[in-house]
This record gives structure tokens, sequence and C-alpha cells, in this order.
């Protein structure tokens, strides 16, 4: 089983994500955890070029630059794993692309669409966690933090209300492998919803493709 | 006036453009050199991403890496240069992803002209110089300079043979962009042949589109 979350800024993907790694394993599963941009020696070098805010990226660019990441992600760390029959579960992916260059950023979401299938060889995930939360508390959120913020989460409020409303259009395209769980709650609160959504899936896995 | 060379390893690309490039501006002319992958900050990241021989970089990768280098170079170098009414010479362009990932490496030549032509806005050169050499030649050349070789240098014979053969394969399928020109000559006499093919074409500049 392939399990993606996704969500704008501040929204608790890393948090969760590894949570419900813990309580997976907990459960005697074998499962991975691993992230977009990064997952590999390359997508580290990747991630960092990525998100260093002084790094001038057009948009063209930083799409193809997370496709290359992700193909080599792919390649690598989803498709062996998956072969193994271990859980996947995974830190953003290719809905990432589609909110982040093609709503956020304006680029021809056809485009996007054709370059993710083949960067991920028709790899998709059968379940898909999406936080979904005001840009304005997952903001406020990673101010609270006090870590300079990356390239991304930089960018200004209009550019992440889109990303958001981009999120929930593919949410709502595609309701079979999409969850939407509301974000703004404490911690315990929506680790309980997204295991509500999963535990009804761990019987039954099977591989999503494009 | 936009001007790619390209060719495989050893073939004195770059070599050839600064001689062109020296030749142009003693002639009076405004040019600028400038070469893939590196062109710009990223480019220069992602350079040294490519070519390190410690790095594994998947096929798919490969070919998104090159074209987000591309994207990146045409949009803050080649396109204000020609608005700027300057000759641009670029070592290795577009052809190169066709010829190293296509024929190389054996990803589908259609998709890889999609992803470049979205890659690079449409701008194609006018004029493309093929520096044409048999690849035990060319890698004598390189043996010779006693640099340790690069990740695609160290490729098989056969990879570079194939890389030959799809780039002869370009320059038959678009005559009026390619000239091919024997590479495995001495320097002076090939420049030569060079210039006879771009005097006539320094009067009539055009931006070539797909």
């Amino acid at each position: 089983m392939f399990i993606s979350f996704e969500g704008g800024e501040g929204a608790g993907k890393t948090t969760q994500a590894k949570k419900l790694v813990c309580y997976l394993k907990a459960s005697g599963y074998r499962v991975i955890y691993t992230r977009e941009p990064g997952g590999t020696a390359l997508g580290g070098k990747l991630r960092h070029v990525l998100q260093d805010s002084a790094s001038a990226v057009t948009p063209l660019a930083e799409l193809l630059l997370y496709a290359a990441d992700r193909a080599q992600h792919v390649e690598q760390v989803i498709i062996p794993a998956l072969r193994a029959e271990e859980i996947v579960v995974c830190d953003r992916y290719c809905d990432a692309g589609v909110a982040y260059q093609g709503y956020g950023r304006g680029l021809e979401l056809d485009m996007i669409e054709r370059i993710n299938r083949w960067a991920v060889q028709g790899i998709l995930p059968d379940l898909t966690i999406l936080l979904d939360i005001a840009p304005e508390a997952g903001l406020a959120r990673i101010m609270s933090d006090k870590k300079p913020l990356d390239r991304l989460e930089r960018e200004q409020l209009d550019f992440h209300q889109r990303v958001r409303a981009g999120y929930l259009k593919l949410a709502a395209q595609q309701p079979r492998r999409f969850r939407v769980i509301d974000a703004n709650r404490d911690v315990p609160v929506v680790s309980e919803h997204i295991l509500n959504e999963i535990k009804p899936l761990l019987l039954s896995p099977a591989v999503g493709t494009y």
C-alpha cells in the first residue's frame, strides 16, 4: 500500500506522516517513511537547491527539478519498497506539483500531469491524505518555529491560497483516492481522523496506477 | 542569431565555440558564449550534480535535470540576449537531450521532444554546428588531457556510438538547421569550415522556433 500526505505549509504533514509510520510499525506492518523532495542522495542535493531562499529558480525549472527528484525517488525508493510489499508513507508526491506549480504558479496543468506521469512511471498512491488548513493558520505555525523560512514558505499569501484551492480541487476530482482532513486541530485529533481513514484499507492493499 | 554547438565527447565543441565567439567579437558583433549544463547560477549547481561520477542518476531523472537547467538557461540567458540582438553561441542545447537520453539511454524520443519544447518555450537555434567524430577518436583526446573522466565520459563505447548515430540522424532530419562538420581534423581546419558555414548567415538573423 502506498499512502501520500499532501497539504500546504504548516499543515502538519511531516508530523502526521511520521506518527502514522510509528502506528503501523507498532501494529506489525513493514513500512517506510520517505519524502519529496529529498528521499534519495540526488534528492537531498535537489532539496537543498529547491529550498534555498537565495536560489532564483524559474517556475518551469522548478517543476522539472521536482519531477527529476520524483523520477529518482520512484525508481530507487518507492518501487523497490512496494515490490517488497512494504507500506510506503510519502510526505508529498505528484499532487504537490499540480497544486504548487500548476495552481500556485500558473503553469499549464496538462503539461504538469504529463511530466508527472512520465516521472513516476504511472505509480500513484492508493490513498492521499490531504491535510487542509487555511494558509494564515499554517503559516502562523511555521512562524512560531522561529526557523528561517524556505523559498516556498516565503511566497505571498495569495500564492498559498491558490495552492490550497488547487489541492481541494484535486481532491474533489479524485474522491476515491483523496481524504480531506481538517488540519486546524490538535495533533492527536488529526491523527485519530487519519487512522480512521486508513484502518479499513489495511486489509486490501493494491498499487494505484494512472 | 542563435548558434548551438553539438557533438560527442572530445569533439572540440568548447574550443570551437569559444574561437567562434572571439572571431565574431573581433568582427564587431555583440555576442555571448554560454553552455549547458551550467549557464546560470542554478545550472552551475546542476552541472556539478550531473557530472559528478559518484552520483547515481536514473535516465529519467537525468533527462529532467537537463531540462530544468535548460528552462532556467533559456529564460535567464538566451531570451534576454536574443532580445538585446546579441548573437548567442551555446555549447550544447536541446539536441543533446535527444542524442544522449534518447538515442544513448533509450528513453522515448517523443517524450524528450515534448519536455524540451516546454523547457525552451519554443526557442530553437537558427544554426546547429554538429562536430562529428568517431567516439574512439574523441575519447582518446579526452584521455590525453589526463583529467578524471566525468559521468558521461565514462560510459561504454557503444553508448557513445549510439549518441553519435543519434546526432547524425537529427542532422539528416533537419538539414536546414544542422551543419555536420568533420571534427577529426586540426583545430584551425575545423574552425575554417565552421566560419564558412556561418559567414553567409550573418546578414540574415532570425530566431528559430519549434
